[in-house]
């Protein structure tokens, strides 16, 4: 079977996620979105609004992955720097999208129109438009970097548009077991489980539930067939010590 | 007045927050956190559970910030190697350290007591423990890398025991003034609001609430007079606009 990984980062732009005064959802949209897609999504950054921190990202992640997606700093207001900031990351201008520009000239009233909101019409020169199906105000991709709102409604509908253009690799799968057994009683025995299934990545997860400690294993693979058997020796070993703490 | 900056980074380590299995929560809680201690939260980095992007990411932030606080990957199973990756990092040995070590001795009943759980009493050589009131099994410190566990309660609970040892800079405070105002027409007038106060950070975040598109604006600072009299100029613009456009 093919073997094939494709990879991606997600950098996420902007204070307010960073001064804890906004809780993220966006890096679990992603996330998800991109197990669905079989892509992997290998590392997320989160950089305030300055311009270095934000150049320096885009550029190490877009070299390093297959896909980057940036989310925020996309709106009308002087605290909105990402474009300037990937346009400076690959070295080409920022201009005017004629089409861009025309869906929000055709959105606002005349009177409404000033150059701050146009400012959401400039894109680094050579990129395509992401659709925004919310607020029209469009994100754009430029080669392997897709550039999306922040506010989660927007980024989420931008992020659904775009999905049938991401090139996945083969689609990990995952199986999940939970147990109120404590992760240190299966530790030995599930690390020798993880060594005879070199193709299966192995997590374990203790939670608390109702007052008792558990622990959530979850198996993932692009393998079906080798999923399937480390879940089942899974299932086979939290069975057993179960049996004997209890 | 002084003008002191004491910055930090936060280090996730952990597949389930990249696969969006997690929602994660710590972020927020850290960010709030270091707010109030007077700490700038100046880069997030989420990274598998993979050795060679730990180490990396380690060396990369203790270097950069002030503190680096990491979650995750120091629990006893096959996927929790933070420990290992940290002392890399460092380039120090790891050796258990006997007061970890008498503590999950005194934890555990002598048949509980495994190999996969007193790694837990593992630390990379020179570090100080971190006190753990939910589990037991500790934390640790070395130079400005604190170590923490990921899951959320746990994490917090080392994190409001260390919070008295760490040294902030001026407290950073803030103001927010929301309002059914959509950001381009803001926007304008409040960039120029922004360049009569280079002391004070103005940030501008669009949201929706009950099917209507408004805008909070958030102005921070250190300095409180300076902080005031930005609030109320950014209170003064938001009336005259609201005005207008209604």
């Amino acid at each position: 079977m093919s073997n094939k990984i494709v990879t991606a980062a997600v950098l996420i732009i902007g204070n307010e996620i960073l001064s804890g005064r906004t809780q993220d959802t966006n890096i679990q949209f992603i996330g998800q979105g991109l197990v669905q897609l079989g892509i992997r999504l290998s590392e997320i950054r989160v950089v305030p609004d300055v311009e270095d921190a934000i150049i320096d990202a885009i550029n190490t992640l877009r070299s390093r992955f297959d896909y980057l997606f940036t989310t925020g700093g996309i709106g009308p207001t002087h605290d909105d720097i990402t474009t300037a900031c990937v346009s400076k990351a690959f070295g080409v201008d920022v201009a005017r999208h004629p089409v861009a520009e025309a869906l929000l000239l055709a959105r606002y009233k005349p009177e409404d129109v000033n150059e701050s909101r146009m400012k959401m019409a400039d894109v680094p020169v050579g990129s395509t438009l992401i659709d925004n199906p919310i607020s029209v105000a469009p994100g754009y991709r430029i080669e392997n970097v897709l550039v999306m709102a922040g506010v989660p409604r927007i980024m989420q509908a931008m992020f659904d548009g775009i999905k049938g253009n991401l090139k996945g690799g083969d689609p990990v799968r995952s199986k999940s077991i939970e147990a109120y057994v404590h992760e240190g009683v299966l530790a030995e025995p599930l690390g020798k489980l993880q060594d005879s299934f070199p193709d299966v990545d192995i997590g374990s997860y203790p939670f608390f539930k109702d007052g008792h400690l558990g622990t959530c294993l979850v198996a993932r693979s692009s393998d079906p067939s080798k999923l399937k058997a480390a879940a089942k020796a899974i299932n086979t070993l939290v069975g057993k010590i179960y049996a004997i703490s209890n």
